[in-house]
């Protein structure tokens, strides 16, 4: 089952069910207003909704500028860095050792959840000074997921799969690291992609709470990556559900991120500028791909085996803010 | 005018209005169902609901346990350190450097907002290795808040304030700031005052950006703080939200802390046991006090200055989880 939210002009925007063809939409305002609704009630409303996906009735043709991220604002956003080869380039390239325990203890960080973009939202540049650039990740969205969830019990939590640009200010971050609060004004609003899939949607392509499809991102039509998302992610999402509730429940509708897919084989591209600019200086000495400029349009999408096209794709155009 | 959030076995509770007196109330769903919803449509509710505060319409009893946090979630809990006494003891008590531009760049961390306590929920103690502590802090409650507001201008954006217990498993500090990415399990779920006052409702108290009140807090009956939290809070609201605004806009119901609330003067005592324990490695080179154990109770809660309580009590026991 597909889910998405349509803008109509309510904060939370208007709950529908995606069609197969991912062309046509029906309205699913009779089983809940919002997506969050929806998570609220879950054991409800998911057979409802799975029988209006796979109903005989209308469908109306979906106009894609219409979608907003699937939650617009959101409990938690909590995003991993399970991906170890992102941290570790990029933490070679501002100069910072990974922490000793890296392949131990999970990197998060608590993200803001209240102002997300949608899928074709512009991104803000407010001052290319401080070097705007993007992340292409995977994400989770959850149910009640009590308190001290183990990794091996943490599979039934697992409502919604979904892809994210974690938009990122980089030059913002050394600083704001230093103060040892972790990220906050180098994290501005995240996007999502338009669809939320259930991970049955996925088929095989789901299993041990990775997903083991290749994600593909492009600027300006050139794909930069296409990155592996399921083999190098080192901690799976099930270890990520693990961390995270080591000390406190979360609410349905909390969103855990993947971090930054990335690859060790460069052939797979790279899903931010950073790394990118990371493996310059690695090969050449000098980094020589620029942050984000105007004009720019990011795209963010991941196809099944067969190619079809799951989460539709978030495409965001840099405008100057 | 005061707002509170009765447990009615929703998620997010019944909006009610307090009277002057503290103890009777009248149920608010006729103009918003929660706090939340108001929060949303603020312009048109906060008439309608200070017409019910102050009307002649019957009253109901209120009963204080039946009471949840204002916001039972929250789509954002940004808590700042703007109380510099507070950072330089908590730093130097876990051997840390305060950041060198403490004075001139806010200290804010992005908090879990997806499951806050109610103002009488137990803390739960899951290991007491962890060093369980509380930090008595204020808030305000945001409007809609554009990206980039000055402090000059932050003033209209204050919907609410209210008292925080921003609980804190201090011994799991060190390693998981070590890692760079700032506190995650460090900082289980945060308790909120019962009542979330208008910032009118203070009076002159209410200044600056900032709330010019003794701060009490008491541990199994003892008074451990009553700390003035006006003129040592070095960073006003309007200089927080000036900062958590850089470079996104917020939500409304988006909450800022203050951090916790310290004096300089030792004899205003403290708000949280991690300060009580350095102040003690200071003068006698040992930390005697023990932090959070089964059974103790915190109570934390606020006057004005004729000495009516304003924002009802805090009072959470540790229990064993």
């Amino acid at each position: 089952m597909r889910l998405a939210t349509l803008r109509d002009g309510s904060r939370d925007g208007a709950l529908i069910v995606v069609l197969p063809d991912g062309q046509r939409y029906r309205p699913a305002g009779t089983v809940a207003p919002t997506l969050q609704a929806a998570l609220d009630d879950w054991a409800r409303c998911e057979p409802l909704l799975r029988a209006l996906a796979g109903g005989e009735g209308d469908a109306l043709p979906l106009d894609h500028a219409r979608l907003h991220s699937p939650l617009p604002r959101a409990y938690e956003w909590i995003d991993g860095s399970a991906y170890l080869n992102h941290v570790r380039l990029v933490r070679k390239a501002r100069g910072a050792e990974p922490p000793p325990t890296l392949e131990t203890d999970p990197l998060v960080y608590q993200g803001g959840s209240g102002t997300f973009l949608g899928p074709r939202d512009a991104i803000p540049l407010v001052d290319p000074a401080w070097g705007l650039d993007f992340e292409s990740e995977v994400a989770v969205v959850l149910g009640d997921t009590p308190m001290q969830t183990a990794a091996r019990d943490a599979s039934p939590y697992v409502r919604l799969v979904l892809l994210v640009n974690d938009v990122t200010l980089r030059n913002l971050i050394p600083d704001e690291l230093a103060k040892g609060f972790g990220f906050f004004c180098s994290k501005p609003s995240t996007a999502f992609s338009p669809f939320a899939l259930t991970p049955d949607e996925l088929g095989d392509a789901w299993h041990g709470g990775r997903v083991h499809l290749r994600l593909k991102t492009e600027l300006d039509g050139e794909t930069v990556g296409d990155a592996d998302a399921g083999s190098e992610m080192h901690f799976s999402f099930y270890d990520l559900i693990a961390h995270v509730t080591k000390s406190r429940a979360l609410t349905a509708g909390t969103i855990v991120g993947s971090g930054t897919v990335s690859n060790v084989d460069p052939a797979r591209g790279v899903s931010c500028l950073a790394e990118r600019r990371t493996r310059e200086v690695l090969d050449t000495g000098k980094a020589v791909t620029p942050f984000l400029v105007e004009g720019q349009v990011v795209r963010i999408a991941m196809a099944d085996a067969a190619g079809r096209d799951l989460f539709g794709a978030i495409e965001q155009r840099v405008v100057r803010a």
